[in-house]
């Protein structure tokens, strides 16, 4: 088998997972780094990587001049959150003729919240013979990907129900800040009101199931609401009184027709009783799966952007979704 | 929309439950029948599925002639389990042009067994711009498909455990009948060393996961072994003495040079306790899944035939296993 040339775009916590999953891999070659922070950009990676040895990859600003000087298959993309912030890195990609598989959340359903630069970035990696994908664990996976799946064994489904519980505690201090631990509850619901505060990612999620499912979604529900600490909560990182915020509870309702026939519900907080991923179908037959501990976020994401790799070499080009792909599995695995 | 023509090949339990879910579902219109049973064959198909009303669909004793007669896609195949004994019934459909989605448990890996006849089932496909399935719930999903979509998200894998436990006592006869159930242990074993009793489709579905990973088993472990009852078990159709069978247990190990890598464990006993599908990854990250009640079997396959149905359509020509396909998922689902 010839190893598959990859180039990592973005070095923050997951790049740098993502790029050591890459050399760790039989069969992907890892052959460049992109990342335009002046503490990385110029370094060679291996530093950037924190690893005894160079690597022998400088790690390049300019993404443009890299693609045109590597020669490679697929770029390895962990940016942003916005389809349209990184829709210039997609396309120098698409330009080059490279293949993506990204972690951008928005990128889980282009069309939802930008469907002309959804369909220019389709005819452009069509032009060019590319496929891209954007994926991950949530989204991605666990709150949609999976209940797909698992609807595969149902004559009918008449609603479906996915809950996510999260211990923040058990997670690195970027998390435990994201899901506002720490915060008056007034702090919070102000982030809120600007947008600031909310998981990227649950509305595409809940889009990617209706649109798997053939569901037109004519109204949707959202909230996102903070959980208040009952005692006080120390963690590894910071202490958070009684009544202040130790985390999230973010929802997501889809009607149909005046139906509500999906129920997104994801807690992510400090000691949160029994973290577990759960899917529950109301069809026939009904199934109700449970994960217990959860599917661990990071090295998810990671994971599935790794396994993502091979198989987007072998689809049709154009820009994907997790509805288009063979069931992303892992490789070469042990 | 436009229709997909679908024709029914097999009228068996399966076979009826799959032509009356091709009729409930928007999108699907069944417009053929094929059985060859002197009670079946002549007659019309609303006779044989129990309906109050006559289909106009008479039941065809000739598929040759029922596919040049009749225009359609896709064949929802449900006759035997053995792919030798099928094969002669998919080259008939891939001459007149016609995809096939199929239950027959071997098909889910078809060169496992029969390497030569794969090629040659997949070189007359690909010739008539065909594509050719066998999927279903076991083998087909629980013990395979949805072991390998949990991986997705693992960036190592090392081992993985896949248990299925049914209480063949909420089950129908036959199926009662086919894990043992009712017989001295004497004869449960002698039916064993002469091949008839054993869940088809076991060893299938390991060879699925590994190839999936991309595993080399080199070395198997089949065990088929008869679950002894305790005390007197009465079903709705039979009374068990204890020290006689109530069921089955048939497991398979499979070994990758040296080390075992995959353990499938299938259970269907009267009086199963907890009955539940589960997967074990031990991997990174861990998973640990568990179907509370497990997957209901026989709906569980209609289900899953009648969702690949618009898939089949839509992947290149060939003779496929579910690890080309896109993920199967409910469609036009309420």
């Amino acid at each position: 088998m010839k190893s598959i040339r990859v180039i990592q775009y973005g070095l923050g916590p997951i790049g740098c997972n993502t790029a050591r999953a890459i050399m760790e891999k039989k069969g992907l070659e890892l052959v460049g780094a992109i990342d335009i922070a002046p503490d990385k950009a110029g370094k060679d990676l291996g530093e950037v990587l924190g690893l005894s040895d160079k690597l022998k990859i400088p790690v390049s600003a300019d993404a443009a001049q890299l693609f045109r000087k590597t020669k490679a298959h697929v770029v390895a993309h962990t940016t942003q959150s916005s389809f349209k912030v990184v829709y210039g890195q997609l396309e120098t990609a698409a330009i080059a003729g490279l293949c993506v598989v990204s972690s951008t959340e928005e990128l889980l359903v282009p069309s939802l919240r930008n469907p002309e630069l959804a369909s220019k970035l389709d005819r452009l990696a069509r032009k060019q013979g590319v496929a891209m994908l954007g994926t991950g664990v949530n989204p991605g996976f666990v709150m949609d990907t999976l209940a797909l799946v698992l609807t595969g064994v149902c004559t009918k489904v008449r609603g479906i129900k996915i809950t996510r519980r999260v211990d923040a505690s058990t997670r690195r201090m970027p998390l435990q800040r994201k899901v506002g631990a720490g915060m008056t509850a007034a702090e919070f619901r102000k982030l809120v009101r600007q947008g600031k505060l909310g998981h990227v990612g649950l509305l595409e999620s809940m889009y990617l199931v209706a649109a798997g499912l053939g569901w037109e979604i004519t109204r949707h529900q959202e909230k996102i609401e903070p959980v208040l600490a009952e005692a006080t909560q120390t963690t590894a990182y910071f202490t958070v009184q009684p009544g202040d915020v130790c985390g999230i509870k973010h929802t997501c309702s889809g009607i149909s027709h005046g139906r509500k026939v999906l129920d997104l519900d994801l807690q992510m907080y400090l000691g949160a009783p029994e973290p577990q991923d759960s899917v529950e179908i109301d069809g026939e037959p009904p199934i109700k799966m449970i994960i217990h501990g959860g599917v661990a976020g990071d090295i998810a994401t990671v994971a599935s952007l790794v396994n993502a790799i091979p198989l987007i070499l072998n689809v049709s080009p154009g820009l994907k979704t997790m509805l288009d792909m063979p069931i992303l599995r892992a490789f070469q695995a042990v």
